[in-house]
């Protein structure tokens, strides 16, 4: 993704109160002031997805994981220091641990990611069995990864990882949109979905 | 499909000394005179497959299942009685139990099957968790299903079977002719793939 720099990007994530501090403990429940379920969208962009869902379902607390600044200064302006249940981290997906060794994730959003259609870059997809492993780990038990893409080498490659890896799948469509799913959109879903494309999705859980 | 009824066929049929009588009692070992593992072809239709699959594979054993005599006939023919490890059943599916009773399935085959689009007529999908139920109890430790078609429904469908059964899948394909996967096609496979259309495949096991 071509990344635009914003002059007010550095200055809106200076003064949101929504942005995680790197030396955060990972007591979410103190946090958030409360033991409600943790759902994590991991590469938000720009944070449409999760300020609907954060306004949509009050009583569970959201946090969205962007390693561009440029990117998630948008979703974090869109939240307008507005929602208690909505927090933001700015980071690699590859350190998502370290942010959760006390709480554990109820749902984790996987929603378009850069499909890396080199195979010598198989290992960066974020459903590479690197990574699932890693959500083992922060997922709670009955805890549940919902991937979304329109890429289908993305979405085959996504399904044997999962298959390899030992994750049940469920729900697996290959047109979202016809589905009666309930389905929050990403910016760029609706974009691609207008086209009349195929959005892919499944559900996975150990 | 539509049938065209041929005037040899059920004279094909009552030479052969390939079809197994519905008394059949269930012992491949005796009736191959060997101990090679079981491979077996449901809905084989005009038998490319199954032929092909016989010569190319000696030490194995193939057996195929297909209920409409008219169709059968024309893979009975192409064997002309000359392929030791290779039996046809004319019967319907739904009743292959029966044939399997003392000696499991190694290798089952689905290729291709109806994909029976109506919703109400869902049961008599091939890979309906009904006889995903009756497959497993016909397969050996270690068989496999491998399970090829051209409609995307209907492989939507089969993967949401298989997972909601229980079974374990692995080499999913949505593109199985760019694939390196050692692959035998039938007739229909070889007029829908050059059209330029992708099949659609996968294995599953237990």
């Amino acid at each position: 993704m071509r990344i635009r720099k914003k002059k007010w990007a550095q200055n809106e994530i200076d003064n949101s109160k929504l942005i995680i501090n790197e030396n955060f403990d990972g007591n979410w429940e103190k946090y958030f002031g409360n033991k409600n379920k943790i759902c994590v969208e991991i590469g938000c962009g720009k944070g449409k997805f999760i300020n609907v869902m954060a306004q949509k379902f009050p009583d569970k607390n959201f946090i969205a994981i962007e390693k561009y600044l440029h990117i998630i200064a948008m979703g974090v302006r869109r939240a307008n220091n507005f929602l208690p249940n909505l927090a933001f981290i700015i980071d690699d997906v590859i350190n998502i641990e370290k942010y959760f060794s006390a709480v554990k994730i109820d749902s984790l959003y996987i929603n378009f990611c850069d499909p890396w259609h080199k195979k010598r870059h198989a290992k960066r997809r974020l459903t590479h069995k690197n990574f699932l492993d890693i959500y083992k780990k922060i997922l709670a038990d009955n805890g549940k990864i919902y991937f979304k893409t329109d890429n289908v080498p993305l979405f085959e490659f996504s399904l044997n990882q999962f298959c390899e890896d030992g994750w049940k799948l469920k729900n697996i469509s290959f047109d979202l949109h016809k589905t009666n799913f309930d389905n929050v959109t990403t910016e760029y879903e609706e974009k691609f979905s207008a086209l009349g494309m195929p959005i892919f999705y499944c559900e996975a859980f150990f």
